[in-house]
C-alpha cells in the first residue's frame, strides 16, 4: 500500500507508516517499540507537511495522521493505540511492565504524555537535527518540562530498580517519552541528576541511534518547525 | 483519602475522584464504563477551577488532575489508563469490543479522540446545563464535528449491527464520545441522520442521565465555560 516510498526491509506481518523521521515524534513512538522488541516490519514513510502529505495518509488511515499500523486487513492508527496492538499480538514480549502496579503507572505516565503537554510539543517541536541549540522557555513549557522530570524520577525511585529504564526494562514508556529526550537534548534543557542520566541512556539506544541516523539524511526542512537558536 | 465532599455509595473497591459532573468530560469517561457495567465504586466530588482544586487533587494524583482511581494502595491516573486498568481488572465484563478487530478499532478512536479535537474540545466546552444553546463553529472545530461523525458512521456501519452503540454493544468507545455527544446537543450541531440517532441514543443511557442530573444540582460556574448562545 505504500506508494509513496521504497519499502525498507523484507516483507513481514506488519507495515508501519510514519513522517519524517525529523519532525514525526509520533511516529517515533510505536516505531522504536518494534525495534526494541524485534518485531518484523516494513517501513513506509510519508514526508509530512508537503503538498500532497495529507492525501498519502488519507490512502492508509481515515484519521489523515501519521504512525498508522497495517496487520493484514486490519488498519490501526494513533500510536499508543498501535502500542496496545501489539502488547495484545505479542503477549510475550513484556511491552507494558511485567507487574501490574507497574503497568498500571506505565500507562497513565503513557496517556499523559498522549494527551497532555501542549505547551512543550509545541514550543519545543521535535527535531532530530536540532542539536546544541538553546531555546528560551515559557511559563507553560517550564511546568511541563518539570512535570517530564518528575514523572522520570518517579517511576525510576519507585520502579526503576532493575534497570536503567523508567520501569527497569525498557517499556512502552519509555517510547512515549523518547521524542521529549530528542527535544530536551536538542534544545539545551537543564535536568537534574538523574534526569540527565536517563536522558544520555535513552539517547544511546541503537535503535534511537538508527531513528536519528535517518533523520540526518531526510532533506525536507519545514521552516515552522526549525525553532531555537544556535548555541554560541 | 477523599476529604474534599462527602463519599457517595458504600465502601467499594475503586474509589473515582472526579471534577464537577458539569464540566469534567475526563471525569465522566471512566466514570460512565464504571456505570454502565455495574463495578461498584465510592465516588470522590472535587469542583475544578475553585482557587483550591489543584492542591486537593494533588494529594489524589501527581498528575494533579481528574479522574483518578484509587484500588487499594494503587493509584491510576488519565482516563484512558483508569479504563485500561479496569479491562484488566474485569477482563469479563467486555469493556472494549470482543473481537479483535473491533477492539483495535476501538482503541484508535477512543486514542483519537483523547489526543486530539483541540479545536471542539476548546471551542465547545462541556457543559451539561447548556441546553438549547448556539455556537457557531470555527474551521477547525467544524473539522473536528465532521471527523467525530466520519467515526461514528464508520463504526456503526463496520460494527455496530449488532446494537446501537458505536460497536454494536456499549464499550469504552463510546464512553470516550460521550462528553461529544453533550457537546453537540448542548450547542446545537446538526448531525447526519445516523449520527442524530447516535446522539439521542447515548442521551438516553441511564448513567448518562444520571450524570447530567447531578449536573443539574452543582452549583459552581465557571465563566469562561459558558459559551454560546440561547436560542431564540
Amino acid at each position: 500500500m505504500c506508494r509513496t516510498e521504497v519499502r525498507i526491509k523484507a516483507m513481514s506481518q506488519f507495515e508501519l507508516v510514519i513522517g519524517n523521521k525529523n519532525y514525526s515524534s509520533w511516529s517515533l513512538r510505536p516505531w522504536l517499540v518494534l525495534r526494541h522488541f524485534r518485531i518484523p516490519f516494513t517501513e513506509c514513510r510519508i514526508p509530512l507537511y508537503q503538498g500532497d502529505s495529507k492525501a498519502a495518509l488519507l490512502e492508509h488511515s481515515p484519521s489523515g495522521r501519521a504512525p498508522v499500523l497495517h496487520d493484514g486487513t486490519t488498519t490501526v492508527w494513533d500510536s499508543l493505540a498501535i502500542i496496545e496492538y501489539l502488547v495484545e499480538k505479542h503477549a510475550e514480549k513484556g511491552i507494558w511492565p511485567v507487574d501490574r502496579e507497574a503497568r498500571a503507572i506505565a500507562r497513565a505516565v503513557s496517556a499523559e504524555m498522549h494527551s497532555g503537554f501542549e505547551a512543550l510539543r509545541t514550543h519545543l517541536p521535535m527535531n532530530c537535527r536540532a542539536r546544541g541549540r538553546i531555546r528560551a522557555l515559557t511559563e507553560e513549557a517550564e511546568r511541563d518540562v518539570m512535570r517530564v522530570q518528575e514523572i522520570w524520577t518517579s517511576c525510576r525511585r519507585e520502579f526503576g530498580d532493575r534497570g536503567e529504564w523508567l520501569f527497569g526494562d525498557f517499556s512502552a514508556a519509555d517510547a512515549m517519552f523518547a521524542p521529549v529526550v530528542i527535544r530536551f537534548s536538542g534544545y539545551g534543557i537543564r535536568c537534574d541528576e538523574r534526569g540527565s542520566a536517563y536522558v544520555d541512556f535513552v539517547l544511546g539506544h541503537p535503535a534511537l541511534q538508527e531513528w536519528m541516523n535517518h533523520a540526518q539524511g531526510e532533506s525536507e526542512i519545514v521552516e515552522e518547525l526549525e525553532v531555537g537558536e544556535e548555541r554560541e
